[in-house]
């Protein structure tokens, strides 16, 4: 089959690789229906993770059941299904407590990389969630959604406790970011404040259901937002870039006794103690337990009641995935989808 | 009157002071029945907190009202009651969620300093609680506990969580961390780890309901947490020293989805983003909103279901606030008890 490496900073192939096989009685292969580029895949593609040996991308995946192993049980060859960026048992204590992203047992969703034709999914009857019968080709883009980009939003917004009644900010107008908007107002969040400078997004985050736009950041951003809260901050902040000052921004933007949501991956982040002991703010976060929300957020897909997948702006054959990747590297585009 | 001031490390004086008298209208005068001296008394009294001029210490109190200020409406003259460090109006949006010590009126709790024969004590309405009647003798060690270090141990165990069906861990065996086990075990946790190496100390916790005790810091302390709890970690650590250490050793022990409650000041403490986004732990905590905590824990007091007045294992004249602060920097008393 064809998929997708990354050799070092910017230097993305497509090329053959050897078809995934069923390695453990648990596995299944399926055929992909769409791939895409994440924001966190820029992480090593600007080589701010370096890349030390070239590594298989991709790691958001929808797709035909081909094949299961012997030990599957409930995913069956033919059916379409959806999973995430960590294959879980979902039958742990961790996975029973809603955190399949940290089960036991885990392992990478799609280790043989998920840009590419087919993908080996590991323990696939604790990751994969079948849809009702084959979708419609218009709801693909939307289900792939589901699989990490929803997923990361929402549960930044429920890390962020965003619910009715709430004032929620989000600070990061990435794919994540604009998915944790759709997120928040699909919770019932009274007011959902988007923190953006680019005018396509902010578009977007008013159509997912932004009902205020900030465009200052760091401090200024922060004073922007107890502007429009009678000087409190907001009670919900979605923080969904990972960098110094987008944490900070985050904390200082969320009144006491408020939560933040961080699902941007933190790199070179310190939360000094000090600071953080008087803000008297929730902090949540980490890798989205994608699985837990998988039932739920492909079944508003189904029945239309959401649209995520519009964070697509640029759609790709899968063979040009690196003009994918250089398109989101400049913010051309907010969200590649590639089409095998 | 006669007060306590500390004039630089290791340099405590009772020494005659102005006697307090009403400044703003929202004031109250209160004579101290019984006064004490915190853990965190002993940051600056290390030097850890710098000391730049003479101050006076001592933020703990309860007593008798005798005098209020012209807009006092609620508080009167006679009453015996318990206040917090942190005078709050109890009527902002941000009292109002439970977190009286960030009032936007915030102001210190007892400004003259509560470690002498009479504090002023600002916006009295909203700071101090009244017993029902004037309380018997001995239950005024325990009536002063609640105003910081119950009230604290108390926020502690609810920022962790605790509750049934839970394993609580406790980093930290001053008395903070033991009154978190009493609130812990009040809040219906099903098992209590008491983390420490002290005989007397491990005694009291298990009396205040401890189920296991484990010696180990750090590393070794995170390991023995897991072994305990089949490899997870604890569902709710309570952090109650505030050291880099006791921080890490906290967000170590705790499994993935579960939580954190810190009321130890952190000094010197940085939170590193990578580890803390994998660890999936929820963080809370801060100055305890004590306020929010006293009507409930004056009643547990009043009606004698807890005794947290056990704590204070030396008692001392006022006058010899001195001594107190030595044996409590070098953990020969827990926590001690000065009588005016």
């Amino acid at each position: 089959m064809k998929g997708t490496m990354l050799y070092g900073a910017r230097d993305v192939r497509f090329e053959d690789r050897p078809d995934p096989t069923i390695i453990e009685p648990t596995d299944a292969i399926i055929k992909l229906s769409a791939a895409c580029v994440c924001g966190s895949d820029l992480w090593p593609y600007r080589g701010i993770d370096p890349v030390k040996q070239p590594v298989a991308m991709g790691h958001e995946y929808c797709g035909i059941v081909q094949e299961v192993g012997g030990e599957v049980r409930h995913i069956k060859p033919g059916q379409f299904v959806v999973g995430s960026f960590f294959a879980s048992d979902n039958t742990c204590e961790i996975c029973n407590s809603g955190y399949q992203s940290s089960c036991v047992n885990r392992q990478p969703g799609a280790p043989t990389g998920a840009q590419a034709e087919y993908a080996r999914i590991p323990l696939a009857d604790g990751t994969l969630v079948a849809t009702p019968e084959l979708p419609p080709a218009d709801l693909i883009p939307s289900l792939l959604s589901t699989s990490d980009v929803l997923g990361t939003g929402w549960f930044g917004a429920a890390a962020a406790e965003a619910g009715p009644g709430k004032t929620v900010a989000v600070v990061g107008d990435g794919a994540v970011g604009l998915l944790a908007i759709l997120s928040a107002k699909q919770m019932g969040a009274e007011r959902i404040i988007a923190m953006s400078r680019n005018p396509d997004r902010q578009k977007l985050a008013l159509e997912f259901g932004a009902t205020d736009i900030v465009t200052e950041r760091g401090d200024e951003g922060v004073a922007r937002i107890k502007d429009l809260t009678n000087g409190l901050g907001a009670h919900s902040v979605i923080e969904a870039v990972g960098t110094q000052e987008s944490m900070m921004q985050s904390i200082r933007a969320t009144r006491a006794g408020g939560h933040v949501g961080f699902v941007g991956v933190l790199h070179g982040v310190e939360i000094e103690g000090w600071e953080y002991f008087f803000s008297h703010v929730h902090l949540h976060g980490g890798p989205a337990p994608v699985r837990n929300y998988l039932p739920h957020l492909i079944d508003l897909v189904w029945n239309r009641k959401i649209n995520p997948g519009k964070v697509f702006d640029l759609t790709l054959p899968l063979a040009q995935v690196a003009e994918g990747y250089k398109a989101m590297d400049e913010r051309h585009a907010i969200k590649a989808l590639l089409i095998p």
